[in-house]
């Protein structure tokens, strides 16, 4: 599948060229034979720019979508491959970022994905464009406006991701702190990680649920109130990010509630999202989990070993919970 | 929404049509109203077929398919309202469905959807072709099959869902006993009613589970394990038609443990598909509430009618329950 497989490349690749421990041959090859897979059946009619979501074991495609996911996830996969192999073949056939709103890229009117947009180099300048118009006057964050950042009406409108506003979060902090800018900084500490988590977090039973509703109404999706690993992930990724920069302890704080309520779920966790149970409290999902969970764990180790900020027991309890972590889902 | 809207027009020409008590001119000017929205709106570009999935409250397409969903349930909404107001302007522009395979309808290979195919007055003669190879040697009702009937590789040949077999099961029973084929009948209710219900009742905690893997594997969906109000009510329609037909009392017993189990369940229900709880047990689900369940009532009011075979018990406790489902959800 285009969500699983590129994705898994990309991290293949940035595992071998960021941490040394996963130099190793056999990464490479597989991320290789990935990419050549892609390279040959991804687009479903080339030289056309339009990626498949799902393609068959052996290259046909299975279902293609509107949205321009598939295209995002191809790109950063190829483009990957291409840094870590020094091979031009594999530079993106996507040189340029399709328009959100092209015909047949993207279903108008909600730019879904746009998450996904600054994998490209190309747009790191307009992250702050691209997420800080995802505010509702600063008291919640939407997962879909219109192409000029206006709320859309109806539940699409309204509809948040609480793992995905903390995504964004990190992605903007990072930004921010590269910039040097601590007034924005501040601002998406506040907005982009304090309130998502305030607002997401499951008060009764802990946890951030999957999907909320801007106005307090039910989500129409059925699985909005379970609890996926992923979300998990990037709350602590952005609250790790966000001490290890400011030294704050309330941050620390919150990501050891958020790492102790995961791990304390991922250890009970039955093979394959919960298959034993009735209805299960904690599940891994199906696609994200490969780039989610090992990229949780590329940065975690990065803390580990650059921030001297961390606390000795913290960054203790940070190298065990990263290296279950990684044997629980790569293993 | 397309998935809801047409439905609609449908289920308010049918009650009217059908059942006294709905008679009324305000039902058939809402029916009438729909229809000339998705007349105007539906097709994405007229005059060709295609009709969005999602359309905003002024008719912009927000979504669209490649599955013949849209286009079905089109069909059905208009010739149902042709019929009931004699008007040939409503008479489906999809005069003739639209082949499975045909690119851009249907992506490849798994026909989805053939279920509500039979809405087609054109495809009644083939509904035992339609879902009869939908068996995996008689042990399992798989959801998709390739179009020549055969199983398909990996977990989407495995997909099983058994509100749609037991709802395919009550299409081809009243099917067999119009037909008069005794033979047809047994095999229906041994393997689209009763197998279904076997291997999709969860024997712990009650209800229809919404999702299987016919392998036993974890289905993909997050939301597997939910208990949606519309396959309890297709399995009620099943049992009870089973019932009425043969008086085989393991129907009527069948019958009765799925509505006292879901009776139970809506009773407790929150508003708005269990908002109020953690991960709620049972769920009313977004879009087919508005043609599973009112059909689900018309149905049962026509057994209470007719059906001289049922114990005034069971046919007063089954107007009780009718009317209780009708006013839980049409009010």
């Amino acid at each position: 599948e285009i969500p699983s497989a590129p994705p898994q490349v990309w991290m293949y690749c940035r595992l071998y060229r960021k941490l040394e421990r996963f130099r190793s041959p056999e990464l490479l090859d597989a991320a290789k034979a990935g990419g050549e897979f892609l390279l040959r059946y991804a687009r479903v009619a080339p030289p056309g720019k339009k990626c498949a979501f799902v393609l068959t074991r052996d290259g046909r495609p299975v279902k293609v979508q509107r949205t321009i996911f598939s295209e995002c996830f191809y790109t950063m996969a190829m483009n990957e491959l291409w840094r870590v192999t020094g091979e031009a073949r594999y530079q993106s056939i996507l040189s340029s970022p399709p328009h959100p709103g092209a015909p047949g890229l993207l279903a108008t009117p909600p730019p879904h994905g746009g998450i996904f947009l600054v994998g490209w180099q190309g747009l790191k300048a307009h992250l702050a464009s691209l997420f800080l118009p995802r505010q509702r006057d600063g008291q919640a964050v939407l997962e879909n406006v219109s192409e000029d950042g206006e709320e859309l009406s109806g539940c699409l409108g309204r509809h948040q991701n609480p793992g995905h506003a903390l995504e964004a979060g990190w992605f903007l902090l990072r930004h921010a702190i590269r910039k040097g800018d601590p007034e924005l900084r501040a601002h998406v500490i506040d907005k982009f990680l304090l309130l998502p988590f305030r607002s997401g977090w499951d008060a009764d039973h802990g946890g951030l649920f999957y999907f909320q509703d801007a106005d307090g109404l039910c989500p129409t999706q059925l699985e909005w109130a379970m609890k996926l690993w992923w979300p998990h992930s990037e709350a602590m990724i952005a609250f790790l990010m966000g001490y290890s920069d400011s030294g704050d302890p309330a941050l620390l704080h919150l990501f050891c509630r958020v790492a102790d309520y995961t791990f304390r779920q991922v250890s009970g966790l039955p093979v394959r999202h919960g298959c034993g149970g009735n209805m299960p409290d904690f599940v891994t999902g199906r696609n994200p989990q490969c780039v989610h969970i090992p990229r949780q764990v590329e940065r975690h180790l990065q803390y580990c070993t650059h921030t001297s900020r961390l606390p000795s027991t913290a960054s203790g309890q940070l190298r065990l919970l990263t290296r279950n972590a990684f044997i629980n889902n790569m293993c």
